[in-house]
């Protein structure tokens, strides 16, 4: 069932993703993979009077639309698995409060979505459970209120500044022997940290743990990078990515077969978003939206999702940490 | 092995506390239960320049000081399960980030130790893992500083406030067939938030949450309180512990073998702690120090840890919401 001694789990049992859900913003329902959200909101305050309560209310609207997409109550729900990038997992905490089923709080920053499925996985395979969601979110304004400038400023972002997305991914996990894509296997990370200290250049600091979860994961299952169709980080963004294929190589890897959420979910001539997207949303919508469908479309097979995290806070910032980076792997195979 | 549909899981396996550590600050090591800690700090600072830094190095020595105790290496870790309550994990991101270990980042506010200690039980019954790291962590001058007030405004607190431990406390959980306590079923906490908006009587809003969580255990198990040698919340403090007893009553629960860390941890009469202890590492060091050794002697042979938090964040109480509590129990036998 395990391997015990190394970071990577592999699943026996059919551990499905029974159904997703995707709510997104406005910007992100302008961009390139708009037709294949769930929802697209017109008003990035999803009607709330403030961008937390409209964090929340997008994370429990999410939840509700996957069990309701599967046909079940959320009295079937066994656990939520969920988390956030906001102090004290405020978006998290708030849109499941009303839902009263047992929750586990994770904090993993943008890699969240990546621990979430992750543990989830582990709790059906355990028979634990048998139905799990898993979810991440986050929201524009209310991540640059907290890790940046208030946005009242208007303050000019460096070209390596990524462009945290609003929304929530979320994906229904349960014990199923049906057709639809299973986690074969996880990989959970280690704190990479390289000693990066910029906090506008996110994807240089989270790129050599992203390799190193990936590396670790081929070797772990013994396997070449060309056995997956896609091998997807969460949100590197465009420098971020040139830096993991640069180390990679270095390391004798070629990942031909490479992309990353941060990067897929905007236009990058046309939605002036600097480096790519980011944010525990980057990889949740960009998976529960996109990638969830192309794999029921069979257009993707064997798929590596990284989600990455930058572990920093503004206050590690300012007393001049650097910046730890981590990822998380989820193998889904169709 | 699990109890589908229930909040319990019930584990099969000899799931060890093989070791445990426990770091307090001088405050603490001033309090009834000084003898029992494994270092007690002279300096609050613990040589570090911020309080945040210094909550860093006392989860690292605390982890480490577990993994020596035990006489194995960091190598033989396979996960290290942290969660605290500073701004993105601050205090276990850092703390963790030098010692290269597949991490698993939970929030939970104050009871991180009951979700850290039952997600290391489920990796162990799974053999997902053969050694797990479940810790939880505090500081007082760094959560007054995030949560309250500055200190240096010397700001008066009301009666039914508590105080933030400072410390750490580790359990080191390990697949085990010696004669050391082992954690036997797991009750993950769902949310109940019963409108309490006053973030300075945290015990008011939690005790709830505790009961529903307890009250969930008997029943997923069929057993009576009296089961326990005793039952122990994390933090409710001298007013939650007596709501708690209040509702039970009413529930027609007569909890005779119940205590609180938080009413442990300090002395009333001396201490000025006000309501009690309060903080992830009330419940974690009170467990890490006190508790396990108790159980080690005997003297408690059957324990039902409920650790408590309270979801709030500085930003929640300012847009006037109430506070979500939380609770997870996890029991131990020897």
């Amino acid at each position: 069932m395990a391997n015990i001694g190394k970071q990577t789990i592999k699943f026996k049992k059919n551990i499905s993703i029974l159904e997703t859900a995707s709510i997104v913003g406005p910007k992100e329902g302008d961009g390139p993979l708009k037709n294949y959200f769930d929802i697209v909101l017109e008003d990035i305050m999803a009607g709330e009077n403030t961008w937390e309560k409209a964090e929340s209310i997008i994370v429990r609207k999410s939840l509700e639309l996957a069990t309701k997409k599967a046909k079940l109550a959320m009295t079937d729900i066994d656990y939520i698995i969920a988390g956030d990038l906001l102090n004290q997992n405020t978006g998290s905490t708030f849109g499941i409060r009303d839902l009263h089923r047992p929750f586990i709080g994770i904090f993993s920053a943008c890699s969240a979505m990546g621990l979430s499925m992750g543990l989830g996985a582990t709790f059906l395979e355990s028979n634990f459970a048998k139905n799990v969601l898993a979810s991440s979110s986050s929201h524009f304004c209310a991540a640059e209120k907290q890790f940046r400038f208030p946005l009242e400023l208007g303050s000019q972002r460096p070209p390596t500044s990524t462009t945290t997305v609003t929304g929530c991914g979320v994906a229904l996990l349960s014990n199923d022997n049906s057709d639809l894509p299973k986690i074969k296997a996880i990989t959970t990370g280690k704190i990479v940290d390289m000693g990066i200290t910029d906090p506008f250049n996110m994807g240089a600091a989270m790129a050599p743990a992203a390799l190193d979860t990936i590396i670790t994961h081929f070797n772990d299952l013994n396997i070449e990078p060309d056995y997956y169709d896609l091998i997807i980080t969460g949100d590197l963004g465009h420098i971020g990515s040139e830096i993991i294929l640069t180390l990679s190589k270095k390391e004798g890897y070629l990942l031909k077969n490479y992309k990353d959420c941060g990067i897929l979910i905007y236009d990058k001539d046309t939605q002036d978003t600097h480096s790519g997207g980011s944010g525990c949303a980057c990889a949740g919508t960009t998976f529960a939206g996109y990638l969830y469908k192309k794999m029921i479309e069979k257009e993707i097979k064997k798929l590596l999702f990284v989600p990455t995290g930058a572990l920093l806070s503004p206050l590690s910032v300012l007393q001049k940490e650097s910046i730890p980076g981590i990822a998380h792997a989820v193998a889904i195979e169709i």
